[in-house]
This record gives C-alpha cells, structure tokens and sequence, in this order.
C-alpha cells in the first residue's frame, strides 16, 4: 500500500516538521518514506495531496465502556460523582452491555484519529472482544481494588488472570498492564499482589494518581506515606502510567523521575470534575514523560483527542502568566510518540519511521467550507493543535490496515452499534 | 416559512428546555411558536426532525479581519504579540485586504453558527461591505486610541463618524458601538470624546478592560484610578460592554454592577494568551451579565462559538475546586441570551420568541458516524456544550433568511472567498 502526495508529520531532531513524503506500508509495516515512490502494479495508492499524514494518536487513560456516561455529570465533585452515580450503574452493567458501550467507544477513537488505547475497566474479556472485532490497537486490563474487602478482590484479581492467560498469543495488537485502581482504594496487600502480577507477566502498571486534593490525605491515611513514595516503594523498577498527576509537588517530581514512570494528563476530566490544572510545563521541563489521555465519557466527555490536544495546550495558559509553557509542538508528541513511551510501545508505534508498525491517519486540510476554521492554512502545525476536530480525520490506519477510509469504517456497523449501544438505559 | 418537528431550545423560568415545537417565520419575524403548526401552500418547509432548532449564537467581541492571523502566536505575551507581530502588519494592511480577510471569518460564522457578531476594528467600511454581501447581523465600530500621537487619534475620530454618518438607515442587521481600544490606550481625552459620541448618537461603549496584569499598573499611571473607577467616571448612563475583565477584583465588581455593563468573556483568547482565567462563575453570581466572546483568530483561534462555549464551560474547573460553578444551561444562556442582552439588542434576538426577530440555527444531531461523540444521546443540553462543534450545524437563519441550508452557503462564493483570503501573505 501507498500513501502518495502527503504533507507527512515527522520528529528529527527533537523537532516537529511537516514534509512532501511518499510512504509505502508492507503488510503491517512502514517499509519506505521517500520523497517519491512509484506505485506497483495492483498497489493500493491513498491519495493524501492537501492532507496531513500522521502517527494514530495514542490515548493513555481511558474507560471506554464509559460511553454511557456521556452527559451524566454536571457540576458535582470526583467522589460524590463516582458513589452516587457511576458505582451504583456500574454494579449492574452486564458483559453484553460493556460491549455493546465499547463498540460506541471503537468507532469515536477510529473516526477522530485514536489508533492505539491505553484501557482500565472490568469484564475486560467483553472488551477485548469489540477490540479484536474492530482490529483495533488496545492495552487493556481487569482494574483491582480491595476498598470493598477481600472477596471482592479476590474475584478481581482471579478474573485479571484468567484474562491474562487466556490472551491470544497471535494477536500482537492487544497487550495489558496490571492495574491497582488508585493509592485510596489499594491496601499494601493489592499493591504488593500487584507488583509481583506485574513481574510474573513483565507488565506496566497503570493507576490512577493524585487527581484530587483530598487524595493526598486518604493516601496519607491509608498507606503513612506520600504517593510517589507509596509508588515508589512497591514498583521500583517496573515501568508505570500514573493517570491524572494534577497535585504532583516538587518533591514527588524529585521521586518519579527516578522511575520508570509517565503521567498520562487527562485535562478535559481534570476541568469536567473541578480538579484544576496539572502543571505539565513543569513536569515535561523537568523531564517527566507526558501524554495524554482522554479519561471515560462520564467526565471526559469525548474520546477526541484533537480536542484533548487542544485543551491540554490551551490550559497551560490558565497557570502561567506571561511565562514559557509548551506550545503546539509540544503537545502533538505527548498525544503520539509520548504516548508511546508510556507504554513501553515506542519500538513499535507513536512516529511515522521506515520499520515501525504502520497506525497511521491522514488529516483533511483542503480549501473547503468544513475547514474554513483553518483558513488561511499559514501554520499547519499550530492549525492541528488549535483548529483541527476528530472529524477532519479522513483515514485510519491501525498495524497496517485500513478501518477507516473515506470517513467509511471497514469492520464495524455503525448504526447496529449505536442501536445496541442506546439500549443501555439503566443511566 | 415553516421549521417543522424539530427540539426546539426554549428559554422558560430562568431554566433552558428543549421542547418539539414548530415554528412559523414570516418575513424577519417569528410569527408562530406551537406544537403543530401546518404548513401552508408553497410554503418552504425545513424538517428538523433529529435536530436542535436553537437561537443563533451571539458572539460579542470579535476583531474579524484578523483571519489572517491565525496561528502567528506561539507562546509569548500579549504586549509582545501585539507589539512584535500584530501592528507592524496591521499597519500595511489594504481596504481590499480587510474584506477579503473579513468575508473568510463570515463564512467561519455562518457555517459554525454565529448569527450576531460585535467587531472592533479599524477600516471598517470594507467590513461593513462584507457584512452587507453577506447578510450577517452585526455591531461595528471604528475603534479609537491615541497612544501613538494625537494625529492619528484625530484620523480615527473623523472615521468613526463617517462611517457611522454615511450608514445605510434601512439595513436594520447592522448597528454601532463607539469604542475606544483600551483604557492603557487611551487618553482621558479620547474617553470624554467616546463618551460625548456615544451620547449623540445613542451608541453602547465596546472597549477592552483589564485583560492581562500589567493593564492594572498602566491604567492607573495614566488616569490615576482604577479601571473600573474610570469606566465610572466617563461612561456612566451610557450601555457599557467590556471584553475580557480577567483581572476584575471584589471592588471591580461592586463598582461596575451599579452600570449599565456587561463583561464579555473570551476563554481561547485569554489562555492562548496566558491572561489566566476569568472567574465569571462570582460575576454571574453577582449579577454581572457575562456573554460569550472569541476574540481575533490570531489569539482565538476560530470564531466557532460551540468552541467557546465547551471551554468556557470546562476552565470554570480550573479554578473553582470542588466547589459549585457555572453548569451547561449558564454557558447556554451567555452564548445567545445575555450576548443579545450586552449589545442591547434583547429585544429583538438571543432567544426563540413570539415577535423577536427570526436568528435561528439548526444543530444536527443524528445517529450517524460524524456525530457519535454524542452517542448514545441521553443529555441534549450537555452535549451541546461539551459534543456540539460548529460544523454540527446544518442550517443558519439571519433576520428570517436562511444563509446556510444543510451547509450550503447561499450568498458568498466560498472558494473565491478562501482564495482571495489567501492573496494576503504579508504575515
């Protein structure tokens, strides 16, 4: 396959530039960029004049089967908003309905240009499913927690690994973390059970961190220590996604840049939930990974991550006063190659290079009505960051495969899942 | 002209609803607002079935030429932008340069649903054409200032008043502001004769006011009071509009809630701008009516109004923890409602009213792949905040005329439009 004519986003340098590239993909794999690559006989060729060809976006924190949650907060806080609300749903949700929810979800990501997700839910096997189904690139889990007790948790962690040991080995575009649900809702033990999954199966941990004030307390509380001592002490040494990070002081930076440990900023959520800004100027000056992540419908609202990137550049703006903070190119590597840092996947995806696995997107910028936001067209990269939509996304290409082309999706039917999805009306 | 079986966004009892109700149009006017209304023979029927008929959005600070500016800030402050990349070019700028890049920011209304727009600008004339063309509502103005010398001051003077004198008496789409540019630039003298214009002729103030931290210092070196004591001292009696107000304090507010005066808020701006957060949650709970803004493209970005509103709505959780804040029919409210109420103009529009002047817009909202950030669609109000963008809407109304139907512009020639948009390089 060919992608001709395009203006192919590329990282040299630590810089971020938009050149004329050709891109030929083998199989699932990028084979050549060249300035010009002539089509073999019966070679499938995209057309990309006009258009922006870049690496698939990477969501780093994710509850996909949240779609159902869209809408449902308006102005509470995290907690009264998850007891209240969400928990009390969640407890009667069956596996058909977390597929059914999902497959919403597969088609948001693969029409605005996800192309990889870091996930963190339950009856992960029904998501697994929707995911291998839409050929999509996922990093799921089964989420632990012990807050509710023991027999609860027990179940939890018997049904992490009968997902883990029951993975298709074949299938390279899943791969899982291990997943304590927070510092609040973990005991030492469900840590410590954690930790030595996570060895067993050499996996990353992924947890939510610091999102919330009163967190720094109840962690206090629960373990004697801060949370990045509390990080520190039980996965020193394995590789981390710390969700959120929005009250991440000076010393816990001191602490987690000597981990192995990204922070996934999930602004939309932070703002949605009155969590305020993460200082992410700060952590990416200090030399901390940052991606980004969209977090579930209920509080992130959307799994867009253009509008992701563009608030996480916008917000830094609502901390810093008339001082440095990150700017657009910036921010389009946290939403791809940092991401892929995050997740141990940066041999792989995250950068359009000759050997990496072909997720790739092609961006429409042509001179029309629908992109009249972007006229005229005198800076594409600040134009991707700030006036680019999920919906200017024309094609998806996922390990080599095209699932969207057009704006058509290949493998899944949209109205049936969107039918399937709005008869989950418990909320 | 007749919307049939559309949701129709119905302002009732201080509360935002969304009701299906058909709605007679004759003439500019809104004729009939009913459950069922028949149509009557050759009578244009648009069906809105699926669809949200809302007010037009009213967006009340703007500087639409500056299309052309989009994407030139990255990251510095506002004085040095303004000083280093805004007026050097602005200073070379053509009348014909003005319309072209005028007719591309329309086109951005009209196509992203804006009905109503107050500009701030200088060769107003060429805009005024523009808004002519294309039969958009609008307030104009030619601002005024004398910071670089009293002969330019007096240039700009005798502008203003030949383009307010030389208007077209039977245009009733298009009225006027008097609008000194700031109050760090521009003397006691230029205030006193804002006010003395704005008296003859009957005209509200548009100014910016205290958009960044510096403006407090420079405001009282040059008119030793606070700003707001100086809106007092010239303006008072007189419809006030204020772009901006990032930095209004407790006294700010007291003073300028006994005004005549709204504050005209411009979330992108003021964080591409790194000017922090205006806290219009304490305004409106003040009472101070606040509006919705977007600013020049160059700080703004877009003129995309739902854009404004999503974010207007989410930075509230910036700075507002844990704690109430303004919630999805507040940022409704400001976007039509009490932008119409700013420019004095509430009478006429900002609402779906028997008697009110026909500025109304059609949001799609169907099941289908460009709109699955919706699904499923359990909370209409919430995501048109937070999952509505501006190429949602199929159909924009002005004064009774239907500008865009299923996104087909009627009186402007887009192609051409972006074209001779893209003539002027100089930036």
């Amino acid at each position: 396959m060919l992608i001709k004519n395009g203006n192919v986003l590329t990282f040299e340098n630590d810089d971020v530039a938009i050149k004329k590239l050709d891109i030929r993909i083998n199989q699932n794999i990028i084979e050549n960029i060249s300035e010009s690559i002539e089509a073999e006989d019966n070679e499938k060729v995209i057309d990309a004049k006009n258009k922006i060809v870049m690496p698939g976006l990477i969501n780093t924190h994710a509850h996909i089967a949240m779609s159902i949650f869209r809408g449902t907060f308006e102005g509470c806080d995290l907690y009264t908003w998850l007891n209240e609300k969400i928990w009390p749903i969640e407890a009667n949700l069956t596996p058909d309905d977390i597929y059914n929810a999902s497959m919403v979800s597969i088609l948001e990501m693969i029409s605005t240009g996800t192309t990889c997700v870091n996930d963190h839910y339950f009856f992960s096997n029904k998501i697994r499913e929707a995911f291998e189904k839409s050929k999509m690139r996922a990093v799921i889990t089964r989420v632990l927690m012990d807050s509710d007790g023991k027999e609860a948790s027990n179940i939890r962690i018997k049904e992490f690994i009968e997902l883990y040991e029951s993975r298709n080995k074949n299938n390279n575009l899943i791969t899982y973390t291990v997943s304590p649900h927070g510092l609040y809702t973990c005991s030492s033990e469900i840590l410590q059970i954690s930790k030595e999954l996570a060895i067993k199966y050499n996996l990353p941990i992924h947890t939510h961190f610091l999102e919330s004030i009163s967190e720094i307390e109840n962690i206090k509380k629960l373990h004697g220590d801060s949370a990045s001592n509390v990080i520190k002490k039980y996965f020193d040494g394995l590789k981390i996604i710390l969700a959120h990070g929005v009250k991440i002081n000076d010393e816990d930076i001191r602490i987690l840049k000597n981990l192995d440990c990204s922070i996934s900023h999930n602004p939309i959520s932070n703002l949605r939930l009155g969590c305020k800004i993460a200082d992410i100027t700060k952590y990416l000056n200090e030399g901390l990974n940052v991606s980004l992540g969209t977090d579930g419908q209920g509080s992130g609202n959307n799994l867009d991550m253009f509008e992701t990137m563009k608030i996480a550049g916008l917000i830094q703006g609502g901390i810093h006063e008339n001082e440095n903070r990150i700017g657009s190119k910036d921010v389009i590597k946290m939403a791809t190659i940092n991401g892929a840092k995050a997740l141990g996947l940066e041999k792989e995806i995250g950068s359009i290079e000759k050997g990496k696995k072909a997720d790739i997107i092609i961006v429409n910028m042509e001179e029309k009505l629908d992109n009249i936001k972007m006229m005229p067209n005198l800076n594409v990269i600040s134009n991707l960051v700030y006036n680019t939509e999920g919906r200017c996304v024309d094609t998806t290409i996922i390990n080599g495969e095209i699932l969207m082309e057009d704006r058509k999706i290949k493998n899944i039917n949209v109205e049936e899942a969107i039918k399937n999805c709005k008869r989950i009306i418990k909320c």
